[in-house]
């Protein structure tokens, strides 16, 4: 059974992945001359020496990178044997081909983790998991799902729903005390388009499809859903609206909520489901709603009906610089107040900034003298200090006629706040990097630095507060936990919203000689979470509580409201099969 | 007690309105010439005769008005003694100050119905209203309103959220069989805007505030929270929310879904709501999202956070003709897909439009002849036939780039479908025109007229289908029910969405000497929307299911659906406080 699954698992993307993030073919590798060099064809920064990669961190993090005092990864790692539930696997045998389950020890393992850094990502490749999946189901259609759920209750099985594994809050984490067998229900299998409806612009898509399948399908028929998540590549639809999530180009086509019209959930006590898709209603209380930021602990959702576009006529990137962060969040602003918003625009602040440029390749002479040329013109002209800038990357998406319009206005807002221009190709590289980051972080860990990233929804006044009280917070508790070196601490702004942002941080440390370091970061990172709280940030502006941030729940909502979620759990899985126990089931589990 | 109530309330408005639709100045008359004219100066129409008005309807409908024949407002309303909860009584006097409660029979009448045609306004002014709320409670803060459903809880009494009374699916209509005292709330007291958060562009506001009173307050800051339903000027914030609202300004502000932040709820419970109002968050299941559509069923909504705009620095209007409505839809569709829509665009067909001509004053010299020229110009130059086009109204809001930018891609886009302009003046008119509607349904009941308006949601593929099938089974029913002349049926598409369209009906005819005429037009209206729905239209777009369309709950939700609806009710009022029974809950109060 193993082989087959492992098999088929495999076919699921061009190359599997593993526990750490991404695909095989690329993962950061250092050059005997100490340039650092992402392997195959991927991504931006793919294929090339990048001089200025250890350097840059070595100067930011004030450490020296010993290239030989590699972390070592746990080669045996350890997976205890299944828990059993002879009778529902006897059912399961009955009602599904064999080829929809597996108990290979690998795809259990793998099953059993998102991608959060320290709960998960650190616990698999140095420690253990406290928990592991016994079975994996992959079920093929909703049927099959529905079958999954029903046998599930009737045995007192758990189910958890498993998308593409990219959670960053540790809402894969499976609940140490679950004593029932927990299956994990990969539904990747299930990513077919069902239909699509060209003449108003929506298709009928089974919640399993990654968002690299569904846009290389949509695309193949000269379409697009726009959902781009910074995890699109692996990421799934039911995941998405698992988690309520955002894509990059929001402004254009939506957060998940904006873009989904109808979604199935099928449920212990039946399927939640709108009988037809609409635009937009007003029928009562929508009880799809309810899927949105579900976290695994209700139901499975098996598919969706979602907005579609046809592939924008013009699609051009654009990036500006400013004479610092501040006067880059108020041209943000200020574009927000417009209504000429391009599909993304994201500012980065001044380290980012100078990661980006350590990125790139060794210059050629050519390349040396324009960018003297511009640094020339930056700090001699405009008076910037190359260590204060930041810097906006744009998407335009749309006719020629609104992608002009828009560029007018970014240009003229720009102009108010004195920002210069860096040009189209700068624009695109910045866009493409984010697919890069997480990589980043893989690399890191295997010379003792843990890096993660979180993010928070901003009113528009508190952004600058909340980013000052964290990085204050930050070199506090890096001087408290006695770390080496300094903490990076990197914000972004990647969304905008009529009354605030969303700020996107970057945030780690050497952790080299420090005891128990993921309890340190651990440690840390809920200090920041706490204190972008205090400082009027939201608990999430799109990761999700799921177990990480489980302590600030009781902030985020009225007592009556979490009374309420626990009766609409009680109400739709009254049995608990769905035990993953995110969000507010979290602080239950931990009673 | 009475006089204090009555004298509050009527200082909630400049002129305090009946049973009918809206203030008291203004209303339909007939002069001595057989032209009309409305009362007052309060709207574009008011203040001048319009020869045209009745040979227009008598045409259409195909009937003579006999101005001599007034179908009799009864003037004894009957109004059954209260039904007495004393010990309720006695811990309100206890608690609220005296003037929050009323029970003068008139305050009690007019708080227990809606706006719905033939289920409430054609009940209480021809015939009596089954049920009458039993006492009016005007709580003015938070606290009052929580103690009210706090005491009502503790005392088995039912209690109805009350805004501007402008329901028309019946949400309003009290159940006949509740034997507990009916507590009508009116929220309109709590009209206070709480705070003002210009940085963020956001506001709290009360949930009893009018639309009318809300944009008044708002503009005197140079603000606006920019929703316009049609019952803008009477309808609550609260009241949108628990319907779902729609305003026609959708385009540029959003529905109400959109523009609300945060939401307070006050259940038998405790109070639902989020402890801080983000711009957008990953937070888990929103319990606040239960709040939308919830339609009374489950508690007092008394404040919300919103958000507001500063007021556009450019408004203009305009006017396209197209050849027939086909043409004027196919238009709607491809503006819709350049991105560039403007704050409202509504498109009327070739009966409303002529209707709206009907409307204007006797014409000038001068105005006749411009008047021929157009005409000339549409029938001879453009080969338009006045009896097939249709007319698009535009509101356009923002910087002048942006409403340049529009103004731009609506001619472009106008043109591909032969569109003529129609000048700003009669955009203009054509929008001001929606606030007069609902007073000449009241004018025409006195001639045995009965008309209503209901709306759906439909993708675009749909809209020729459900207007033709819409049509036809009118035809059919019409004949079926012996009425006299020809039913008035005529659609307009009022708002337009990625993937669909709202299509707002107006539908009447004479009933003059048709037994049971309210009898006979529910069957009709409940025929069409058996009929909208079975060509893939919705519930309803933004009026609510109320008790209305109880009938057709089923045909939108999964039973699993239903029940989990049911269950939160459960979990939120188990005593069935808020016992109006709208929505899925009419179907249990018919059981």
């Amino acid at each position: 059974m193993a082989d087959k699954t492992l098999n088929k698992s495999a076919s699921l993307d061009e190359a599997t992945w593993g526990h750490r993030w991404g695909y095989r073919d690329t993962h950061f590798i250092v050059n005997p001359d100490g340039s650092v060099r992402v392997t195959g064809d991927r991504y931006a920064v793919s294929g090339y020496d990048m001089p200025g990669f250890l350097p840059f961190l070595e100067e930011t993090l004030d450490i020296k990178f010993d290239l030989t005092d590699i972390k070592p990864e746990r080669a045996d790692k350890p997976v205890p044997p299944p828990v059993v539930n002879a009778g529902f696997l006897a059912a399961l045998a009955a009602e599904l081909p064999a080829d929809r389950a597996g108990d290979d020890p690998r795809e259990r393992l793998l099953h059993s983790h998102g991608q959060t850094t320290v709960d998960e990502i650190y616990q698999v490749l140095y420690t253990h998991l406290d928990r592991v999946a016994d079975l994996v189901v992959w079920p093929e259609t909703h049927e099959e799902a529905a079958a999954l759920v029903r046998l599930a209750a009737a045995h007192d099985v758990c189910l958890v729903p498993y998308g593409g594994g990219t959670s960053v809050s540790a809402a894969l984490k499976l609940p140490v005390d679950e004593t029932r067998m927990i299956v994990s229900v990969d539904m990747r299998r299930m990513d077919a388009i069902e239909w699509i409806d060209l003449e108003n612009m929506r298709a009928c898509v089974q919640a399993g499809i990654t968002g690299k399948h569904l846009e290389e399908r949509l695309a193949a028929q000269g379409l697009t859903c726009g959902h781009e998540p910074d995890s699109v590549e692996l990421s799934t639809l039911g995941g998405w609206i698992a988690t309520n999530a955002s894509g990059m180009k929001k402004n254009r086509y939506g957060n998940i909520e904006d873009i989904v019209e109808n979604v199935t959930l099928v449920t212990p006590e039946g399927v939640i489901e709108h009988l037809s898709s609409m635009p937009r209603v007003s029928m009562g209380v929508e009880p799809v709603r309810l899927a949105f930021g579900s976290e695994g602990n209700l139901g499975l959702i098996t598919r969706a009906v979602i907005r579609i576009h046809a592939l924008p006529e013009v699609k051009e990137y654009g990036s500006w610089v400013f004479r610092d962060f501040r006067t880059g969040t108020a041209f943000l602003h200020d574009l927000m107040r417009t209504g000429a918003l391009p599909a993304s625009i994201r500012l980065v602040d001044n380290v980012q900034f100078r990661f980006g440029q350590a990125l790139k390749a060794r210059p050629t002479g050519q390349e040396k003298l324009m960018s003297r040329i511009q640094q020339t013109f930056l700090e001699s002209i405009k008076g910037f200090d190359l260590r204060q800038i930041s810097a906006a990357t744009v998407v335009m998406e749309g006719s020629a006629a609104e992608v002009e319009y828009q560029k007018g206005e970014i240009k003229r807002i720009a102009a108010l706040h004195g920002g210069v221009s860096g040009g189209a190709h700068n624009g695109q590289r910045g866009y493409m990097l984010t697919y890069a980051i997480a990589y980043i972080r893989d690399f890191l860990t295997d010379f003792h630095i843990i890096g993660e990233t979180y993010e928070t929804t901003v009113p528009w006044d508190r952004i600058h507060d909340v980013i000052a009280a964290v990085e204050k917070r930050a070199t506090e508790m890096h001087r408290e936990f006695g770390l080496p070196g300094r903490s990076y601490v990197s914000p972004r702004v990647t969304q905008l919203y009529h009354t605030g942002v969303c700020i996107y941080f970057t945030h780690g440390f050497s952790t080299r000689g420090v005891e128990n370091p993921d309890r340190a970061f651990a440690a840390i990172e809920h200090a920041m979470r706490e204190t972008i709280m205090a400082n009027g940030g939201s608990i999430s502006h799109h990761h999700g509580v799921g177990k990480l941030r489980r302590d600030f729940v009781p902030q985020t909502l009225t007592p009556a409201a979490v009374e309420l979620l626990r009766e609409v759990k009680a109400a739709a899985d009254p049995a608990n099969v769905f035990g993953i126990a995110n969000n507010v089931f979290a602080l239950e589990a931990e009673k």
